[in-house]
């Protein structure tokens, strides 16, 4: 992979995941530690940054629109209810360890789960040249990986970097590891997808 | 067309179009005197109003992405060089005649021609079960057009209230009301729209 | 559920996978017996039949395009190089089975893992005011579950009716049936969801 | 614009647009004569093929979908009324004129006004790594145009080689030409075009 024509997401490192008292740390809070996330997501941003790759950092706001008041179902509903990643919180803030610099880019307006739903992440890969797309964050098994379909199906060559992702279990991580990366094809770890740039 | 399946989005009705001192408002001055624009637009939000349609009002909001910075063309190119619509400034403000209620949709993100780039407007319309879309706002022949052409390819019963759009001449928007309005089929003005709708 | 508002999508129910003698039938033929995938599948599109809803098949057809020759990776450049559903063959063919009425979409166009994809699956939709989408078919957790996302992000009420699907493995289908059906909310059994709609 | 970053796409080269008999011939014969249209468009795919860029045909194909008989309005119900380009007769063949050769794209499943609606158009810009998309076709103000706007949302540099399109009047033409062409930026003709790129 050439890295002037790869971009990186990092999805959803903010305090409700990743700080104790987040709305969501203790649900993630075993597998953060035994998956290491942190530090290998730290390391991924690290390596993107001194490869000259495209750095996206892709956080999740919840607004106070009426309608998501009445429409939505399932995590999104659950999200909602309980005013995890509300606009102007502590909660929602990204963390210090992965703070993006200045010249990097801060999607706005994630608002489901695929990072390409409601924003101009398309765009901005078409006007950056972008052919591949590392996926990192938080969840494995929602946010991360309908990133990761919806962009397959886009026609970007896609990779999972697993160890810089979070689920809510070992066994869920585990299936995203072993079903769900052979079908994007390719490394899924940090240091095989860094290897692959160049 | 049913009321409960209807939707109207008003286009960046800001001081930058609208208000003597935004940065556009000279190049459109002319024509909002004489298509009476605004009264027209304030006749069309109180008859959605009073029928209970979902209303959404889309500003264009220039946010300070260094990306927009190397890569925009044409008119977009104008708009940034310009710093119109500029975020946290009055130009991007929506005017006190179109000031969206406390209920109402207010989009954002939109960052292109089309309120459907980048922003989440296709989902509420899916939400909200709408089949008719009625488009009204700046600039006739390019957001109000853009927006109005993708509806049209998504499969809603699309409309623009003409009298209700602004363009930056007469020529042009007589050319929008004779060749691309009966692209679109239907009504296309404020008066015409309204009485279609039950 | 209202059944004006609900629309059904059945997902390569195609010799390929649902009969001996289908390449990737052996791939599938243990869960298809455990899970009794077809019956059930039979019974979901009787009962969507009955309610009067929207049916929409959808199979994938692959095109002998150069462009992806040379540019897929993982599960679709497997089935690239055996050619799986390709056109004009026996294998890409519907079952009899589940064969569509002639009133019945036909979706084309299919070429990667969502149905929404390429396709006009959702101005579909949006012209025939639907509001719930649910999904049957294989695989479980490759495009149907692919579909369901796009489905979720998209604002639709979404359910995958589980038990007209298919995976690979048990094991694989019960992560689906454990922890991504509670992703969506609702029920995720064929007699579950027709007893949502009325 | 580097030439392994830019594409050309072709709208609508098919006999109802381009030969005495076809349905629509009578509605485009004089612009067709006075913009001579198709030795433009031939100087343009034989410029495009010299330079080694992407050449995708976009033709328009009436399928017969119940669904159409019962939601289109404007322009495409017009269409359908009048079965122009109906699947499988002479009218919706691309003329000699404008063969594809094997080796091009032939872009299937438009059904609306822009190419890039219901069809894996921007995936096949995706993994072709194109940043500039050069538009030509029928017609100037309808499905050229609708294309135009939704590449340059995307991201993508955008031209239209306006005397390689053809509307239905001189005067639709030239607005075309000298409204719609700035807003996209760049030059407009074949030669220019074809100048701008190395």
């Amino acid at each position: 992979m050439n890295a002037k024509e790869t971009a990186f997401i990092f999805i959803e490192f903010q305090h409700d995941f990743c700080s104790p008292g987040g709305k969501l740390y203790d649900a993630v809070k075993g597998e953060l530690e035994r998956n290491r996330t942190i530090p290998n997501a730290q390391r991924l941003l690290a390596g993107a940054r001194e490869k000259g790759c495209l750095i996206i950092h892709c956080p999740f706001i919840l607004h106070e629109d009426w309608v998501e008041e009445h429409a939505c179902s399932g995590i999104l509903d659950g999200i909602l209810q309980n005013r995890m990643f509300a606009v102007n919180t502590w909660g929602q803030m990204i963390i210090d360890a992965m703070r993006p610099a200045e010249t990097e880019v801060l999607l706005t307006n994630k608002r489901t789960l695929s990072a390409f739903s409601h924003t101009d992440l398309d765009r901005l890969l078409t006007i950056n040249k972008i052919k591949n797309l590392i996926v990192s964050g938080f969840l494995t098994h929602v946010c991360a990986q309908a990133t990761a379909f919806s962009a397959y199906d886009r026609g970007y060559q896609t990779r999972m970097a697993l160890d810089a992702c979070c689920a809510t279990s070992e066994s869920i991580q585990k299936y995203v590891e072993t079903t769900f990366a052979p079908v994007l094809g390719g490394p899924s770890t940090v240091d095989g997808i860094l290897a692959e740039i160049a």
